[in-house]
């Protein structure tokens, strides 16, 4: 049984004393960096890479309200990381600065946000960012549920990588860099919702190393992580935004045996369950097999498979041609399959 | 009365068509730039101005909790793109971009949502600064109270400005840019937990503009925003880091009548009360005069005033000389005066 005094209370938000104390023994020693170390509100960073005429800054932000905040294969922590390094990673860019903003719940234990803490650093140096600025709010019991985490980060993309799915042309193939699905079955299950007792885990991981592989393997069109709204979101994106035809092949897809009886029994769609550690490629189709093989030869990307080819018409439209041969309709996700997957 | 398909549902967290629907219908539409048009998971910038061989970046990041979502003088959305511009700002950076994450209760009318977006869009172009890039998150009823937001912000620090509290000297001089607890004061009342009928409004504002005519006026050692904490908070993180003593004068602290009048009924004080719109400078005393006059013509700085002076010791302490000539400490506050107050 924790002591009041082990659990964050509304003086850790305040601004004053516990605040630093909780930013300086948790933030601070975890993510040990320089710029974090001085306690300003904002770091400077000198981007020294940023140095050829036509260099870009890639910017983005995720937040995360993923229940529970742990769960086999990782945590709210490794996910916020990961999430973040993934977004910038997908625009041909090298993953830099992270900051991290925490909204607690008064009463959550320290010991909980020690081990998530931990977990981001520990990503963090996995990925090779660093996280150097940061933001405390704590809000009464009941304003929010435990944790939420937000990351925004920053990277470099070298001026001569163009990545975008505006690039995708017809006849183009489209890889998945692994299994699909880990990440929302093993939500479901850490929730309790199933009565399995397989080993779903979470397939949540930094992805920027694989980029890297694959840009050195070939030329990329377009890169995507699969999150919320899983493959079909991705390739209705990408179909829409290029104005081609993709189509998927669902005996290609790679599918841990858990997730398809997950998926059978629940009657869900892997095509549309979150994934936190795949992305989605479109490649020239003459580079297909040097990117793959550079994909399967990387920790990241073992279970690439190609999994469909892009044509002109009808534009805009993704279609599946199903393990009988039948071909359907892959529409935009409409609605939630699972809420607070992230 | 709204109906329901007039209020944020799960399926606008969901990663597909309600969620696009919902960032272009709002979010693209009111922040109106090219780069968050495009709808990718990250922003591509140029920073064309990042071209001197010591310009630094300044990255720093806030979430925003504040309750009532509401306020005179503001909004949740108004002080999340202050705030971070503020940040920014303290650093003698000049604010260029924002990312923008939403946290939404399930039910928050759409047209609460319109209304926070807008005076986004307003205080982000009264700013300068571009909403690139941007995430939303839906949690079930009970999960978040309405509405959190975070901004991050990046911005560009010209390679011969080199502001910190390490840079404090004896004998400078200590410059509030105006009246001080009009955030909290008002949070406070717009909460209904004052029976006054004054006129409180808070002073969330953009500072990056005053900072800017400071710089032209003469040589600023240091800078920090008076938030979470009040002037209290700022004075002892300055005071130790350079290791230098700073007292204040009570008297010459400026006050509205009606922010007083609280402070004494409640017992606040008022260098302890939030601020969203306010800095506090230290500047050399050969240049206070110029700075000074410079604040004073700035829309945002009118009623600037000299509060307290730098000496060499006792380093690391923080006093107020009070109204009858008393001296006493400021210590860093403990604990919070006022929950979810930004």
């Amino acid at each position: 049984m924790l002591r009041e005094e082990e659990c964050i209370t509304l003086a850790h938000g305040s601004g004053g004393q516990a605040m630093q104390q909780l930013i300086e023994q948790y933030f601070v020693a975890a993510f040990d960096n320089a710029e974090l170390a001085l306690m300003e509100d904002q770091a400077q960073l000198p981007l020294a890479s940023l140095n050829g005429a036509g260099d870009r800054l890639s910017f983005a932000t995720d937040s995360f309200v993923v229940d529970p905040l742990e769960f086999p294969g990782g945590d709210i922590g490794k996910l916020a990381v990961c999430g973040t390094v993934n977004d910038v990673a997908m625009a041909g860019a090298i993953p830099r600065y992270l900051s991290c903003s925490f909204i607690i719940e008064e009463g959550l234990p320290l010991a909980t946000l020690e081990r998530i803490v931990a977990s981001m650093a520990r990503t963090a140096r996995e990925a090779g960012v660093q996280i150097v600025t940061g933001d405390t709010k704590v809000v009464h019991r009941g304003a929010c549920d435990k944790l939420f985490i937000n990351t925004s980060g920053i990277g470099v993309v070298p001026g001569d990588r163009q990545l975008g799915a505006r690039h995708i042309q017809p006849e183009d193939r489209v890889i998945v860099s692994g299994t699909v699905g880990d990440h929302g079955a093993a939500i479901l299950q850490a929730r309790g919702e199933l009565a399995l007792s397989g080993e779903l885990q979470s397939d949540c991981q930094p992805l920027n190393g694989l980029v890297e592989a694959m840009l050195a393997a070939g030329p990329v069109r377009a890169l995507r992580d699969a999150t919320r709204g899983g493959v079909a979101a991705v390739a209705n994106e990408m179909a829409s935004v290029a104005q081609v035809s993709i189509e998927l092949e669902e005996a290609a897809l790679p599918l841990h045996p858990e997730v398809r009886g997950v998926s059978e029994i629940l009657g869900l769609d892997p095509l549309l369950m979150a994934n936190e550690g795949k992305l989605i490629a479109v490649v020239p189709p003459q580079h297909c097999d040097a990117i793959l093989a550079a994909m399967q030869a990387h920790p990241a990307g073992r279970e690439a498979a190609v999994i469909g080819t892009v044509a002109a018409a009808p534009a805009g439209q993704v279609s599946v041609v199903g393990l009988f041969g039948g071909s359907r309709l892959l529409p935009m996700p409409v609605g939630e399959q699972l809420p607070r997957i992230c």
